[in-house]
């Protein structure tokens, strides 16, 4: 008889708690407990988007795109605690060990979603298989809710890094959900100063602007205000919003040669003037995720305090309130980052 | 009694035959005859779609967009011979000298453009104002109608610029009208091997494809086969296309991580799937003319042989025949490049 866990479920378009099977952990592989997992924006849109998202993955030519028509458990921001070693492990980390790991499983046979898959259940759920390879320990101290922030806080770090600042750049943001904050806090990371954020009108920033973690960022008047008649100097703007006609007003309102970092996940079709960018030479590099040394880096400097990740989290929720929490996600206003403990 | 001029003018939003005063060349300036002028796929553009044209230009922040309420007289790749210097000028061509230039005019005010402008008429009409700051000899012997190509020429020339190849970077084309060709005249100069062209569907390769010019580039079989599934290495891909659809389909077909470089001017909007774009890092690449010193290297590589023109050029007209190259224009199998003859 096979053991079953509670996970929170997206079968037919819609979140439900279900008992589901534990994974078993193949080789290479070890079974965690899911201990904290935080609920990405992403995860919203893939919900309400769902069947765009599969479409345009499998344009994408994304080899192993998830089937709608069978359960699919999200969570890709997760801290959890080995519980078993699957065959060929080298055991570097014995049971008990708190972890984290970027959420992707590499089998011989190429790698694979954590999360956005039939097959491999995410951080909704109280178990989850791991490749042991991309184990990280969490150092000593750290507390797991901080911990799981580690993977927003690295998308931060990489749009960073493919950003490729000049010592005299001044970056601009677009949006200040959970995604923006990560952004901010990387670019104080590289030493960017000044850093100006345009909250826009649908973000957690009027809790957070008074917050010490993120008070160097500058906020933008109003929309308009950073963008004085011409001519300027090129910006580099950071879009992360994610949702159609923001690209189209970045690149109306950029100065000629700016490079705009397309952080902002939109699931959905988008409509641009390509002469807006023709006009000005603007440079757009659409961005995912991190390296495997920049997810290491996040974790350590989240440790050593230089990333702050405290005053993101807004809230905590079991599995049986997964469905409600994505609700309240909707409306960001009042919640950055609600973790999601499997076990409460 | 101020003298008059003929010009093909859109006037309306069409092109009429007109007469018009003669300008006067302002400080710095020189009066030019127009000797050949080409007839650019963005002018056909301009037309077809002039208020899209203004109100993109409007939001993009330019501070002098063409009324069309008023004349325009457009036309911005051409070959002219001093007739007249104008105040403050240094006169260091003399008059009757054939030169080329960059179709804008640097008054103290700042730029303005030469073509898409109510005030600065361009070459479908006699006579144009030029700054003598940017005028270039045409090197003796460079027939006139090889030298007007330098405007299109040097846009290839940019754009394989901007796209900094890397030594083992095989770049692909998408679009083998003039804009296409220039860029595979450019990549050849540049040393790219191999360069791969998709020619699609409305282009004049069939004529083109066996001139001993361009027989470097090899004819992609068909849209989908640059594109086995992945893994590939990233590409870089030229746009030389510029309608609607066709940045979204060079999205969905390239490999992650490649630079899309974006040459062909789309005037309308144009729908995308950024999550295309994310999901395979790719880089966007907008670009635009060229810098003096690119402009004169063409003109340079053209009267050297190194860039070749002769087999772009399809047909000849004068100011009359201007409106009906347009039409013909615009079913590009039979012809590339029309040149304007105002004194025809």
């Amino acid at each position: 008889m096979t053991a079953t866990m509670r996970a929170a479920v997206m079968r037919d378009r819609k979140l439900v708690v279900a008992d589901v099977p534990v994974p078993e952990p193949g080789p290479g592989e070890v079974l965690v407990r899911t201990l904290a997992c935080g609920i990405c924006g992403s995860d919203l849109h893939a919900l309400k988007f769902a069947d765009q998202f599969v479409a345009t993955a499998r344009r994408a030519g994304n080899p192993r795109v998830m089937d709608l028509g069978r359960d699919v458990i999200m969570g890709h921001e997760f801290c959890a605690e080995i519980v078993e070693h699957g065959p060929d492990t080298v055991r570097a980390f014995k049971t008990g060990t708190r972890v984290c790991s970027r959420p992707v499983l590499m089998p011989a046979t190429g790698p694979q979603s954590i999360g956005y898959s039939n097959d491999n259940p995410g951080g909704y759920a109280q178990y989850m298989r791991l490749s042991e390879a991309l184990l990280l320990e969490v150092p000593n101290g750290l507390p797991t809710d901080q911990a799981a922030l580690t993977e927003l806080m690295a998308v931060g770090v990489h749009a960073v890094a493919k950003a490729r600042l000049e010592p005299d750049d001044a970056p601009l943001l677009i949006g200040c959900g959970p995604v923006g904050l990560a952004l901010i806090a990387a670019l104080r990371l590289a030493g960017a100063r000044p850093i100006v954020a345009d909250p826009g009108q649908t973000t957690p920033w009027q809790s957070w602007r008074e917050t010490a973690a993120w008070t160097d960022a500058t906020r933008a008047p109003q929309q308009p205000a950073w963008l004085p008649g011409p001519p300027l100097r090129p910006a580099v703007v950071f879009e992360c919003v994610g949702v159609p006609g923001v690209l189209d007003q970045v690149m109306a309102a950029a100065p000629r040669g700016s490079r705009i970092v397309v952080v902002g996940v939109c699931m959905e079709a988008d409509t641009i003037y390509p002469m807006l960018g023709i006009t000005k030479e603007l440079n757009l590099q659409f961005v995912l995720g991190y390296t495997q040394d920049e997810f290491a880096a996040t974790l350590h400097h989240i440790a050593e305090g230089a990333i702050p990740t405290v005053p993101l989290i807004t809230g905590h929720v079991g599995i049986g309130g997964v469905a409600q929490a994505f609700e309240e996600l909707a409306s960001p206003e009042r919640h950055a980052k609600i973790l999601v403990h499997p076990e409460r």
